[in-house]
């Protein structure tokens, strides 16, 4: 039975094989980087349709379908990351936690932004002193209840 | 001696009394309303020009302006922050860091995000569907030395 | 200036000396009781009105009502709480977790039960066996973003 | 010799073949959703009559109803979950904790809900503004002794 | 307002000053020393009765009384314990916890001894090769629930 | 090479395959449940005439004699156990853990309960308001040395 | 009421005020190095005539002698000690922890080296090479019960 | 290719086998038990010289001298061990930790005992009122640096 | 498919079967000692036409250059390190830490030395009084961003 | 009396209030700046001498010369380090602490560099693509000890 950890080599096998970019392998099944990777990695499940078709694109086993459309345990292993890449992320959330909760608020009272119904995405940008990676992240507002 | 987190108090107690928000304190010296806030709270230093005209706007005593413009030590006690407005990020970060570590070094090359040269907003969107939060992140690629 | 924990304490001390429950003030405001509890030990923001209400019912300062209705830090210190009474619903989560996740993503697909557009009540029911406690969650279902 | 998790996997196994539901599954035993799913994932033993029924149902090798009738060993690694779904129950604990002990020991006297003599469901509602998931959980009140 | 550790505090400060044993406090209020023990040191309520006639034998003052009796937030700082008397005991829990887990449910089915409907004492008894100390626990079995 | 796991699992497969229980397996080497229990479980060494007889009991291989009489690495891998049957009593040190103390040191001088020279048992005992375990525990009073 | 720490806050004072060391407090009142600073340092309890001689020898009042008596809570903060000097023996132990339990069985059988029947020295030796610390320590053998 | 670990463990089967002691291991190539044992598990490199003696002696795979003379990686695992017998020296230097420093220092002003030019013995020395364990400990003094 | 570990575990066998250095390893592909052992070690990429020469000499599969050159996920397992030649350095970093940041900081303003565009040599230096190990540590000076 | 935490308090006074670098109050002493800097944070003593000197060209009261001259605890609090200036050095060791393993021992033999017989610099070096900041760590290295 393949594990979504199965599905995952699978793919970075293929996508080493075939000199393959997550630009293309999200573009050929019409949906967004950050998603498509995010789902190869386990920690999204694609619709049905759409993992039938990166399935078909990248020449994987039908199960493996299936597997990509299954709902992951979303399980990270290291509370704090080590990778400087990674790292840098969980330093911004340590260092802007508290003013990203302020401004939040102010804008929409006591509520949060919400991880579930939430949408992102990554962009390298050409600028004069380098270039520049840009994150945007988009989720619902959600108030939180009183009763 | 005035400590950075006494001064934190003082901006409370004065935006408490006075109905401010962070809008009106960040317009008030002309910088964005992340790096003022981030700022106020402890985890920037302002330069010396605009902590001085922070201090005059909110009727600061004159040594809150040296501290505001002193380098802080960035120092965030919650290893996994527990408020639900914050641990949201935090989950972010866990469930995609991998994929951001992935497409950034794909289009950039082996290397990251700057946390350090780096830009950040936080805005309230209407949607029809409800009010979206959006966070853009700005942060200068930099690529890993070989030698 | 006072702290969210100055009120909790001032709340605590009338409510000992009047030997009052948390039944009777929350339903001075009109409110449930799992939230206004809640709102006094500092883990929800009351609206100001009902801040109001209850700050003069139980004779605390007026500065009381505007903490009660300031959007507060949800800091729980014990990632393992030790009380026994708390630490039953820790280790329900532990033994049932896994469970309630098959459940709610096989009722309403990939997604998670809300903790912020959430209630909650606790009611002792009498039993030929003994009383039981029950408990009574109910948060809206979010469904995962795909894109 | 099979041991717990195997026979998890087994269930999986099928559950996946077969397009089985946990709403099925407990139904061909006539015990409730949450309790059969708890004990397919190794978390309770099943009564061997029961137990015997659903490796029947399941077509499962008649070791797996020793299996599943044995008293597991209840063990869970993340002492803070990482999966969103299961991450705000843990939450709700956090934030509501102290407020479920006020209320229990308000209600009953110094004692605790029992998470032995306990049991619980999982419903999904419908609501105009969204279905909404609904945890009832009962437990016997237990009082502290003095001796 | 008196908190439980001044309570403990007064007490200690009693004992020492007039050489007062926790035998000769229990037994002044007809109770045993373990429960009078611990609720001395804030981890149980006492009876209202048995703490007005405990604070009447120490000649504290009546406030105190009223804190006995209240519920306890049973905290406990170290999760290991470093004292070497308190260690020894976590180190049986470590060493023979899984043989108690074996022989509690071979005796009784699926369950566990309750630490709430629970009493427990100690002895010193004097043996030819040297005194031991004799620690007894009981507490009710509780069967886990299936439903 | 066998291991003290091998072994472990060994027992646990004839004592599940003839119905054995931890009771008969200690009479037939004549002694006691908790010990024997224990070394079974890899927590102890036995005596080498008592492992040669025990594994001529189960029908294990005459290696296994070897290992059971071999000296235990004692390993807990949770430092906070989260099985309910072994949480419970994890609990009863956290809560009473300072208790003991001051009573073994009030009765014995300044010093320790061992946990080597240290024998253990659990009975179940029938109460007309429901079984009871008993847990009786016994170690060598310890003085600290000064010197 | 003086507590164990404001009686080493008291020493540490005296102490540098008169320019005393280690030895000669010791030596003041006939007992070792070793044992004399952890009783001053709060890690163990003095008789009561040497806790005598050393309050009238250091001019400490009366108060503390009771205290340097009564039996310490040895409580270590640091799981992992960082100063260098401590640290060296925390590697020590993990290095060659392994190594002496090996050694310690060979020669006695299952059983440990007490460390509450137990002294230790700390002398600094002249070598050519370079002075050298010589730690000895000395714990009785016990053996592990069977029964 | 063989491991530390292969090594440790092809000299454990063989010392079972033949009935040997760490002291004629060590005995056989002229070197200290302490010494010896540890690097036979993995946690020092033996002289060349002596590692082919020893796979000489115990009729090992000549690679596995290499791999005697290896530098090893000293991981321990446990950051707080768990078998009483490694556990008690853990428990002396927390205990101990705070005076072995005092007195270290006070010998030879601002510095520490070096854990690498260090060496260690552990003999069984009868006694009338039971045999004991003594550690001999031995580094060099190193000063801090100042400059 | 290979994975960086595997690569690593080839590369460790060829050094010790033909006795190779990392020098000698690092000189042959023209680069410096301490980038070359790190990617060696799975911690950095080599340019592609440095990992195939570097394959070339060590006659390693192919595949292993391609595995060389791509980005390292860089997973560092202990948070403080065990080995002492490793720990040495985290210590150093935990007592300097504070004097590193007070110092760059007074040269450069409010900013970082980068770990990216870094670069590190490691030299043995003949001393009379013992040789010196001499760590070279440069990374471009990054300021904190203000906007 | 006096602590070191109180000295490093005064020294920050004195520092801000006359603006002065750690540059000029280490030349003041004739010491080097890292040196200097840890002890006026409380991580090293200085020479009496050097103490008093430091004490009169700030303008300290006398007393402060005496703790400056005070070996100090080295503890620090944040197993990993939060602020980036100070993180991005525990990332480097967390990287490359393998490969600086290697290569000292590559070069010396099993051993490690001291942090004890140590000392560093740090400079900031202009480069025409930024200025840099340059670390030099020196300190002895020290051979294990085979016995």
């Amino acid at each position: 039975m393949l594990s979504k950890r199965d599905v995952t080599d699978l793919i970075h096998e293929k996508k080493r094989a075939a000199g393959l970019s997550w630009a293309s392998i999200s573009e050929g099944i019409g949906m967004s980087e950050v998603f498509v990777t995010s789902a190869c990695l386990g920690m999204n499940s694609l619709p049905r349709d759409k993992a039938d078709q990166l399935v078909l694109n990248l020449g994987l086993p039908q199960e493996a379908a299936v597997v990509l459309a299954e709902y992951p345990n979303k399980v990270f292993d290291q509370a704090i990351p080590t990778d400087p890449c990674i790292y840098r992320f969980y330093e911004i959330i340590g260092v802007y936690g508290q003013t990203l909760k302020e401004l939040i608020q102010e804008k929409g009272g006591d509520g949060i932004m919400s991880a579930i119904d939430f949408d992102m995405s990554v962009e390298k940008i050409p600028y004069p002193k380098g270039d520049r990676i840009e994150i945007r992240m988009s989720g619902k507002f959600l108030s939180y209840n009183n009763w």
